[in-house]
């Protein structure tokens, strides 16, 4: 059984009620709601975080260190592109992760285009809404199977 | 009669106390107060927040979700060179916002030349001092003006 | 009692009658004498000079030099992102300005992000349209104020 | 019932047999198979083809206009970075794509960084190893789902 | 039946007598008459302008708000690459125009490469010498034939 | 008499039936047609030639070596962006050659506006469209005429 | 006496327990315990601040204006190549300062080598792990010295 | 005897009046006056023009086609870094000519590092103040010395 | 006894008989013939292929994955600038290479410094034009001689 | 016990004696003595070496390949931003060093930003003054503590 | 009476024997003695000095405070580009100098463009071959002129 | 019979006693020794070279002037980067050479990217250790034979 823990950064609360163009219309409550029963019915836990603040989500990756965290799912959001302290935390506590983003970022402004996180993660999924995390899960489940 | 909401970015409370010459010595409370007697007597609302935390910002703003905010005047301070979060939140809620700084921008470091928010701003005040605050509260009142 | 001088560079004689998109549908005459009686109420003199010659506004300004003007507002247009004579003029004749743009400058190309003249203008208002002019008087009036 | 189209750029053929550090061990056949399976199983179909020419692949794609062809999914492996011709075909089928990518191309030389692909596809998956293709297939087979 | 304007920028003037390398050895007199009996011949009206001075070209094409202009063909010579003010008196009449070049711009120094008016033009015309205004005409004309 | 040979690049077989936004709705084969038509109504010879593969195009031009050409009138498509081989056959056989594009290259992404091969055309036409092949025709076929 | 602060920025929490190959394997209490040691040996006192939290860090700088804070050594850590609020609250409260770094950031990734603070500090020391904060204080005390 | 041509850029006819640290004290009559008393005592003749108007230093150094003028020395000022025609009626008319800068180019802001005219000038003399026009003088008088 | 492989790039089958300036005079035949016969005299096996087509390059390397192949010697002409595909082969198949330029490609135009094969092969050899392969043989040679 | 050696490059002579603003008013002597009376003080040895000639502190380090050098202390003042040289002999030499400079190179012209030193250095100490080498010493001391 | 310094970088001692195009064909010696005699004339004494090496321009100039030395002319040569530390000595020695150079080096190679010189010379001469160090000579001799 | 020169730049002399991963085993001693053997095989002569100085080097080339050197094979290691004067004598003296490298300077630093020597160099061999240095004097002396 895996331990899997899914991040959320800023804004995404916001998920579902805001610019549906560029981030659907499903709530952050549903897209949980849904990741969770995956990785039960597959037999693993899975738990949620979401924050605004840089400094809780670096907390809450820090707390890793004294849970049994396999894998980790996050979607940094606008801190994708310009938090160092963030990519700190995930070298520190090297647990593997696979970076999700629901819209395409290669499709919106140039800023959007660097990834403080893409050369040091598993893998990256992005532009395919919130699909994307449940692709991640699967990406991540397969790693604990059986061979 | 118009909601207004006037948001200050990190180390704006300091404001009058510290570095007389980029940035004037009227206070933070001086200026709030100037804002919100113009506005009742333009027959409106005005409130006023300030933050050194990023997050704080973002969820004060986030909050105009359930408010009835018509227009945002922003001082984003330090983070309008490094925030994306503070610009996503505000093209989130769809608020028409005026960027304001005290000091001349291009007249500093070349670091403080981009903006993250100038480009999807209404418009921008730069380098006047406090009174910059008063105009950009005159342009958004001006809006709410019978033709 | 002071004396203000307001330039308008290239183009802006068509105020009013092309691309309201961009610069409104309020013509120069209309703006000027605005700016002519605001300025005249508050016991002051206001001159407007329009020209698409970078020539005539750099020689207009030079004539401040047999003038008593105590502040300029400027919008160059199109010679914001090309003229360092016009820059240098001011330069030369040493009086305060502010820098004014009816169009937000950040949010069309590239070129036209780069500003001659706003490391050396007392402040920049732009993308507000029309009342920006008159943002800039108030501003300009102020300092004229008793205290 | 969806048809889909799989397209594998140079070298892929390789696959499984070379560089395993980067790409796995997995040979491009036995992946061909599985998306070919799931995609039955799900009551479409699916078809795969690689080139290592980049006439090959946009002559393949050139074909889609007389069949019916509802989604792409292509890794253009190397011609990522530098085939604008396979990116002006794939516009002018306009059949919606996913891009895929065995290594994480965010972690190795900086050439990889830039694709002329991800701008204008539906979605990126990469450094997922040969499950990002059957992630691929999900998310697009997901736009086939009766709701 | 059409009107049309042609635009010779700064230093045409001295066309057919200077650098016949780069101009080659025509005088602007002989393809201005070859480009009016060409549009005559055709049943429409062309008149020719050129100046050294940046504001006359200006103005001259302002002129055409008061006039019945269908389209300018425009050679902005040294303009080409450095005054905006000729570009957004273009995109303020909005009458379609062709940039021509005599000589191959691509050819000659680094900072000829770049110009204030392609991105904007129906098309462009470069290095064929004078038969370029020529046939910039007939592509012009091609617009008001019957179909 | 003069024999003229047209390349015409990737992509370009799909012509009259894609994207006509960008590039009309005429087919090549109508292009060529009237192309050899106003060759032959001329007293000269045109070939024309369309390949999706880069060495095909290549080939085609080092045939040139065994036959009598006189000019070629290239539009390389995307490989205007990316194929230096191209251009060193080119060079290679030596023999004058106009670039043509039909859509406005300037006006598109930016990858678009750097060509390997307009400085050492004789010269470009670009975002005319279909009769741009022409007009370079008509510039080729000046050369042939007795003074 | 002199009274100095000493900053620690976000994941220095983490400090002796990972990464021991970039950050050595001494705790941060262990370095703060050393260093009000030496300080109070010295007859001064110093107080140590570490938080993840930007908002955390500029308030406890901004805290020291009701302070005697003669002195500050600071490791932003992440917050050295993004933080310009951390570098503006520096400037306002005007205390000098050290930088310090306990890796070598001129030989890791190449965001890691600008620095927001260098230029307005009294000095850098980087590299040299736990010693680095012992040596920042003695340059730090050496200010403090009788002549 | 050699006829020479001084040319002086735009806000030079305000030369000694402002900015003294930059351009000095003396007038640009008094310059031109010592340039042609030097001038004639060495035999020849020498003329001097200045212009704020770009057109009009371009069609001053046009007429030399009628004169007979055998160098010229050319002060662009603000111009350097911005008029390619006026670099392009240099290159037409062919005749020598040194550029003369009273204030030091390469002390100042970085938009004056560059020139147009440097490359294809003689020489230039920079820094020097109203007598580095006489040591142009001098320079371009040495090449009129019988050996 | 080792073998080894000559691959050269596209319009290397022209050598000899154009642009003798910058390629020499002798013919492709004439370079492979004395490299054969060097390898042979020297107790090897060498083989020779060129090709104008990308794929054709490409597919020749992975043939010598069922051969047994020690070296290769390879000039990409102008692939050696835009193609990764082929270097991608390249590091697939880890046979050593040595890459050699008939012309000096550093005297030539700026896009042909870069290569995407230089710093994954043993060594580069430029122009030294034919001489340089043979140079090339005899370094690889050097391999597999008893020391 | 462990040898030590400093080397100071170019014009650091002239230390104490010019410009005291950036670089003190300590002498090298002073400086030289206080580090080696420190070095015995400690038990150790250490030497130190100027030169303003690069090959001279090139041949210095080379010449520890003869002796038993544990640790260097270099300075490399001007030569930091310009030698490869330098920086190849300690790589060569392989002796672990700490980097000095006396002034805050970040605080000055940007082209002292660069060192050819700092990312193969154990440290870097800078903008200190003085105190800068004995901070130097310090660490490099506690190399060779008993633990 | 006046001490001038006149300093001549690598391989100046070659002049008028090699390149004649780009240095003439006058003799370093032959410079020298001309620039004697005319300080002589002038009733003051000037000293030369060539060196290949830059640390013997660097201890020429750092013996100069030793002297009385109240002017330099130094043509830096190929050290004009590369030379960080003939610049600082000319800083800390604070003695006012003109940069001269013979050939023009904004007409050649780019990387002649950028000299560490020129923002703290008095002023720059280039291109005027040998006479430009007698230009600086009488610029200098200038400053000693009475009233 | 030739007189050949060869050069070998700065820390060369380490060669075969330090960092043999990029520089290799064998002594200069023992290369210098080979080239002289095989050059006086081949009935020729040839000289060797070592300097750590620039200026050494730079006069060695000067020599020449006095000697009959028909061909010049230079590794000017480090000073490949940064030496424009070594460039600089090598124009002057107008000799022929070839520039060689020991490792491959594509595959480390980026700095080592750039020379200052290819452009001019008749060829270039990088990375093949000590045999390049022999095959530059094959290539040398296969100009020497009779044809």
């Amino acid at each position: 059984m895996a331990n899997l823990l899914v991040i959320h950064g800023p804004n995404l609360n916001l998920l579902g009620t805001r610019e549906p163009k560029h981030y659907g219309s499903t709530t952050l409550e549903a897209i949980n709601a849904r990741l969770e029963q995956q990785a039960v019915q597959a037999g693993h836990r899975l738990t949620c975080f979401q924050a605004n603040a840089e400094y809780a989500l670096i907390e809450r990756i820090q707390a890793t260190i004294h849970e049994d965290i396999h894998f980790i799912i996050i979607n940094p959001a606008a801190f994708t592109h310009t938090s160092i302290a963030l990519r700190d935390v995930l070298t520190a506590v090297a647990i593997p992760f696979i970076e999700v983003h629901l819209s395409n970022i290669h499709g919106r402004e140039a800023f959007r285009r660097y990834s403080y996180f893409s050369d040091i993660a598993e893998g990256v999924i992005s532009g395919l809404g919130p699909i994307g995390y449940e692709l991640a899960l699967q990406a991540a489940l397969a790693r604990f199977l059986p061979p």
